[in-house]
């Protein structure tokens, strides 16, 4: 249940194509009422086509506070930010914008810190895992730097764009904090495997790695929140891994979402 | 109170600037819970400058399913409807749109009923009524045709726009329903007195009619809703006259505004 919407509401959307998958609308508003705030998170179902438009009268809505950018629209929110956090400029990538005194945006990107606090929740220790990661996108691409900053002692990642998957590799190595490397749908030898494709969000979509070949004490995590339990997942307890879904990763990170949202300007 | 928002509630958005007064987010989305619809009603701030580049994405969003206008969007709204209801296209305004099968806007203007309404609520028989309306823009003009559909004898019309209420005279005289001709300030001889301009929403503002000389029997209704009492609507009280608010007027239209932005194709 939600606190009572009124013309004084302040307005927060959350973009992406599709939508109706998103866990925040409900999250994120019954944690404003609950720290006080009357406002609202919304969606809004945005076309990769439409989505410049759409930046571009957002910004002159005078009671829209913040943007949180779902799939496909990580990419094209972090160019419409005046300002971001150092992972998020690090990444060209951003979740969450919001509304600074000047009324330009500030962004941040704080999946990747999800899926560390899910895995945290779960009672797993990152430090020192061979981790396996199969998708760079945005999501991806957070989940590796996020990865690397908790100390696991390798990183594979796994894309069928070798070109994104390449330039992200170059450059995480270029923290020289892990060594990070081109990896294979075959998640044998490691202890921790990630999942940020699609791939399991339609009947019949690939599995993400070969599942047959799971050791149970490999910890699997997926950053797709419908189904609440995708077929990697699904697979990964089957094998004995411990897991942790994408609503898991949803949850682990929406009170730093709140956090951001809600912060002062200056403030990361 | 409002059940639970997610990615997949359908999305409808009242316009305006201001819209902080605005009373239809808490209520509409109240009803729309009331008829098992998972949808909201949420405020958005559009100013003049933006409201066309608005207009041109909202058309686009694809989970967007209404547009509720409010001041001083009326007008423009109606420009972006491909189709409306006879009542809507004789004054060219419309404050309600819904999203027809094809993707294009159909259009309504229902304040005028709202007032009809919040009058008979408050037992009041419009028929035969000496009518005074003060202001002709989007409310008023709607006002000033549900008045004369509603049975009134006379109606006068008051506005220092001189243009816009010579417009609506001539306009609203083809109707050969009502004599209808140019008003005053000034209430004596009127049975029935509306308030359709904003005078009264800001401290300091002129009262819209010279209330020292209100009958103690005039009727006297107000669009304004925030302050929830007008000064007009308060010294109508002091007069003895029976009244009804903005609020009043919105409530007895918020059924009609539910049954219009979940009709079917086809439909007024």
């Amino acid at each position: 249940m939600m606190p009572t919407l009124s013309g004084a509401t302040r307005l927060y959307v959350i973009i992406g194509d599709p939508i109706a998958q998103a866990r925040a609308p409900g999250g994120v508003t019954a944690a404003f009422a609950a720290r006080g705030q009357d406002a609202i998170l919304v969606p809004v179902q945005v076309a990769v086509a439409d989505v410049h438009d759409f930046l571009s009268v957002a910004a002159r809505l005078k009671n829209l506070d913040g943007i949180v950018a779902t799939i496909p629209h990580k990419f094209v929110c972090y160019e419409a930010c005046a300002g971001a956090s150092d992972r998020a400029r690090f990444l060209r990538v951003v979740n969450l914008m919001r509304r600074r005194a000047d009324g330009k945006w500030h962004g941040d990107m704080i999946d990747g810190l999800g899926f560390v606090g899910a895995a945290r929740a779960k009672g797993i220790d990152i430090k020192d895992r061979r981790a396996l990661l199969v998708g760079a996108g945005g999501a991806g691409s957070a989940i590796a730097l996020a990865l690397i900053d908790a100390g696991v002692s390798e990183l594979a990642i796994h894309d069928n764009e070798a070109a994104r998957r390449d330039g992200l590799i170059e450059r995480l190595n270029t923290l020289g904090k892990a060594q990070v490397r081109i990896g294979t749908a075959d998640p044998r030898g490691y202890d921790l495997v990630a999942n940020a494709t699609p791939a399991g969000m339609q009947a019949g979509d690939p599995l993400p790695v070969d599942v047959t070949r799971l050791a149970p004490s490999a910890y699997c995590g997926c950053a797709i929140t419908r189904p609440e339990v995708s077929p990697f997942i699904e697979a990964a307890r089957k094998a004995g891994c411990v897991t942790a879904t994408g609503t898991d990763m949803y949850q682990a990170q929406q009170e730093m979402m709140l956090d951001f949202l809600l912060a002062e300007d200056g403030q990361d």
